[in-house]
């Protein structure tokens, strides 16, 4: 670190992504949400992701909530939830969607639709002797790919 | 699988994410491309993924690109891209980036930097004791925040 006050102040709290790397790696993707509650839900019951962290800042008003399946470094989410914010949140042309591996796409759709998810790709081939593939979309409307990564569900 | 066709028509080459899981985890986030020869330099140089898969489709048009840094399960990115789109993607208001660690972000910044990189947040710490933090854009104007990742760079 090239500030030596900053050393001085290391903070461990702040370190969650790693303290000795050698190499990059991939972390988190951020996704802003309008009802953290109902992303949280969504991601923990229907996927079996963990809350890793909750960062609630009351002066700036937004909060910071990290999902993962087993810590980072194994694609973890981060949602923003902005306190003030009402209006939707706009989906552009660029960003697609998250890929999620399931071993069951049929189960995985059953209990995500359970869960309140629109599907608005219900679970198919897109060639024969692939696995199928299903999209659902989340809370704010982000889409997930859903892949079925076990040949024997 | 529910198709007992489909199963007799089993087709490795389909089956990147998996055949045998027991849980669900996260395989990628796709974002779509201009210019994937530019994108995959971007993050090929720039933080030393690799090409995982490449997919050209002649008859659709499209490409599908998935770059990661140890396989799927570790924070993957599909690249979509259409031959014939001229028009930059759009940016909504709802996903925010992609979060990268970097042993060093101001020798990552700098590198990056010399790819051409825009850095609309140069190193700092959000507070004091915390990683140094930047945020760079891809070449189709994706965020990517850097966060360090090792005390001693």
């Amino acid at each position: 670190m090239a500030d030596d006050v900053a050393e001085k102040e290391f903070n461990p709290a702040y370190w969650s992504w790693g303290q000795d790397a050698t190499a990059p790696r991939s972390l988190f993707t951020m996704i802003r949400t309008l009802d953290p509650e109902a992303s949280i839900r969504f991601y923990t019951e229907g996927f079996g992701m963990k809350v890793l962290e909750r960062h609630d800042f009351e002066s700036a008003r937004f909060s910071l909530i990290f999902l993962g399946f087993d810590g980072y470094g194994s694609g973890a989410i981060e949602l923003t939830y902005n306190w003030d914010q009402t209006e939707p949140y706009t989906h552009g042309s660029g960003f697609g969607h998250l890929g999620m591996g399931v071993p069951d796409v049929h189960a995985a759709v059953a209990k995500l639709e359970a869960l309140g998810a629109k599907v608005p790709t219900r679970p198919k081939q897109m060639v024969a002797g692939a696995p199928f593939m299903a999209f659902v979309q989340d809370p704010d409307g982000y889409r997930i790919e859903l892949i079925q990564t076990n040949r024997n569900s």
